[in-house]
């Protein structure tokens, strides 16, 4: 699996977003670090005619804004007629009802390939109770594998839970991950960026679960390591797209604590 | 006033963003510096649910959005329908007229609890000739205590003015701040994270006053120790973040350029 | 030419951006870099008063933002009505019909002073067959002098095309830029920064070709110099603003390597 960090340089798919006003920046840069590149619309007028020469797609629900809500739902449909896979960040999706509208709407006539968020988020789409605050979770840290899973099966999904520990499943088989700092949670656009990442690698390969992991992989670990020297904030911002850049299959061997749990 | 620093890590609020494109990342990011969380949104659809949850709300009218002109005024009179507090940044009010038209609007039709603006805006805002260039300000350094004063008693809110000296003030009690450098006016956005320190303050604490102060001085105290090495433009800005990041109550101690005048 | 650099300062022009939502901020901190004011506008209300006080009008299409399609229309013509020297930045015009469409009809009612892009872009404005992907392109590092020209007088404008080799060219005279570094594709919005820059200098002289040469040569010298220490890509993009801040006659008098072909 360490191996799609070379070839997303190879493939360099085009991964398209409709995302955010806040984190678009991060996003397009760090789809650049990976050696993807980055397309970003909000344009109705071309929505076919891009998603058609897009390798992945990522919908960000993130700002919500009020005249690209039925945009994301276009969106959504043409790739899945073109069959580009296409994952969806329902950011704060518990926060108000129009998210959680949206977010629903989207999952009924959209089929996504992942499905990613903070724990809070996922355990709230696959109907659980949750604790959050904001468009952010509280991470109670006790194991959400078997919920996870359950919601993975409930949307026919990859879902990419991140947390203390990030958890990736297709219902079946788990990746488990403890890399990670928590600097990743004091800058923002972690969790967007994460949806890049996932997408630069859908657009290259074809297994989605392995493509999810890596993506989550990359953002955990590659803040691991910006952190090493315990940075401020803004220096840790830089570290992280350093690090990202810098990413390699030796690094990957020497420093990622993955798990695979496979179903018996 | 300086424990505010460790109250807003301790209460970490959250710090509800209507503003521009140009520097709406830098807003987030500088929220999460200081230990609050930021949330952005532009949907209509939300804005009463978002408001809710929000300890407090900056309206920024930066690049002024022809969709989110009206958006604007609702959120300002949602957070005050909540008791929100909610802080105004007009930006480049005297520029055009459609500024001028939407500032009065909201002044009118909402009750600010901070107007903060470089000391040009204030002045015009207060009905006040002035010189300005484009969204910024020439600052011509003669004292405006008195005139910043009688805007805030005008405006029946705290005013926060940012020059080479910020003034600060309720009407009666004024703070001056005679931190910074001249780089904070070299990045773009270091107003408008203005507003999102001083929100973030507001999220935490109940004196407006204090709250205002500690958010210009957090960013006229860390701009200056962000320059102490005479960096270029862009280290500078990632200083930046790194001093707001590590600013604590001893820093604030010995560095703190800050004179009270209390209305006798 | 070069002393450019240290009238651009002096004017400290004002740069009115309609661009797009990814790397808006960027483009704002390298006009503050080099020593112009940036202003940016989202804005029908305030078209006409705002490029009335505008010193020079950059139009990215970048995004595509279809609530601003015709913003950028009205944007330009006002620039031509109050003559305001005007860029146009047609980013990823090959890609969508929608994009061949607003280029085309901007072309058609805009008059506009420079228009710049990738080599690709140019080409495919002109009529020429292109190999792009996505919004950005294959450079196949053939000379374009010529083909160059044939835009810039098709045009009737300063034609700035950014590849291996730059070409700026008013169908007649041409410069040639070999400065940069492949890392300048490594980051989002270069090309949208040298708009910017190229504007920045015409907000502050007359002569157009000029103008956009010492535009497009701050980016590719100022890229070539941050990548001096071959840093990874974050600490990159620091540099580069860093350079650009830094950027003096010195520097271009010692570094430069540009041609000038004048027509015999």
């Amino acid at each position: 699996m360490f191996n799609l960090i070379e070839k997303v340089k190879d493939v360099n798919p085009l991964v398209l977003h409709y995302t955010n006003n806040v984190t678009i920046n991060d996003c397009a840069n760090i789809t650049l670090a990976l050696g993807a590149s980055p397309l970003m619309s909000f344009s109705y007028e071309e929505v076919e005619d891009i998603v058609k020469i897009a390798n992945s797609v990522v919908i960000n629900i993130g700002t919500m804004n009020s005249e690209l809500l039925n945009l994301y739902l276009i969106a959504g449909k043409v790739a899945n007629k073109y069959k580009k896979p296409v994952i969806l960040d329902p950011v704060g999706v518990f926060a108000t009802e129009a998210r959680t509208n949206l977010t629903n709407k989207l999952l009924n006539e959209v089929k996504f390939d992942v499905v990613k968020g903070n724990i809070a988020e996922i355990k709230f789409i696959g109907g659980f109770d949750v604790k959050g605050k904001g468009v952010d979770s509280f991470d109670d840290e006790t194991d959400c594998t078997e919920i996870i899973k359950k919601v993975a099966k409930k949307l026919e999904c990859v879902v990419a839970a991140t947390g203390k520990t990030d958890i990736i499943t297709d219902g079946d088989s788990v990746y488990k991950i403890n890399n990670g700092t928590k600097k990743l949670k004091g800058i923002t656009g972690t969790g967007c960026m994460s949806a890049s990442l996932i997408a630069s690698f859908l657009g290259c390969d074809k297994n989605t679960l392995e493509c999810a992991t890596m993506g989550i992989l990359t953002m955990s670990l590659c803040g691991e390591l910006a952190d090493s020297q315990n940075p401020a904030i803004g220096s840790f911002k830089v570290n992280l797209m350093d690090e990202v850049y810098s990413l390699n299959v030796d690094k990957l061997n020497t420093y990622a604590k993955i798990e695979e749990l496979v179903l018996a």
